[in-house]
């Protein structure tokens, strides 16, 4: 997908209706038109970025402050808020939709309806420590 | 809680058994005991910290930079994982469990039984322009 296809980009460029709370010279922050609950933001780059990958770190940075400070924000607003919760999906089979990175900052409440649920297994540590070989080696391997 | 009782604080002591995967001057990244999929990752702040207001924007920069630097890993471990999520919870309500400021950095896969589920709702354009108004102002009454 091309930039000026990209949804986010369109959103970045003004020519697609948002409604904006938060810009710096490398992200945007506005409102998710599906919200979880009422509050619930996007922090984007300014700059097409399908991945975490191409994000660099700088850039990844100045999202999460965004969502720190967004976060802030959320808890004066006057909104229902008594907790946060920052999300980022990367990837397609994460619950990525738009490949556009974004981080998602949403208010929550008692009984709002949002939910987790996963297999959580407690994980002996011999399979822990194998697990934190292979990822100290991928980062070793990896470009950052 | 004193941050001698807090499990976190333990860890980066040393005085409690972890799987540690990465470090650097403000935090520190080891294995999820109850892990949603092999090669969930935490990462904390070396200072006790319990909740996102209490980390300094140059902390929570680290921290998010580490769970970059730290999903490129995984995604080059050898474990399965072809996309990766980020999650943090500031508040009970949110899912916090333990009251040291964490992010979640963990691989998904197919099928792997990590659900989302929420009472998602298209929002009206006046209803979200409402909200964008209260978190401005809720930005600017904010100490960042």
């Amino acid at each position: 997908m091309s930039a000026d296809e990209c949804i986010f980009c369109r959103v970045v460029a003004g020519t697609v209706e948002s409604s904006r709370v938060y810009e710096d010279e490398d992200v945007l922050a506005f409102m998710d038109i599906q919200p979880v609950a009422d509050g619930h933001l996007l922090v984007i780059p300014k700059r097409h970025a399908p991945y975490l990958a191409d994000l660099d770190e700088q850039l990844g940075m100045s999202m999460f402050r965004a969502g720190q400070r967004l976060a802030a924000a959320l808890r004066n607003s006057g909104l229902p808020c008594e907790g946060v919760n920052l999300f980022l999906a990367d990837g397609e089979v994460a619950f990525q939709e738009v490949f556009h990175a974004h981080l998602h900052v949403f208010p929550r409440t008692p009984g709002d309806g949002f939910r987790i649920d996963a297999d959580w297994r407690e994980q002996p540590r011999a399979e822990l420590n194998d697990a934190s070989e292979r990822i100290r080696s991928g980062m070793a391997a990896s470009p950052s």
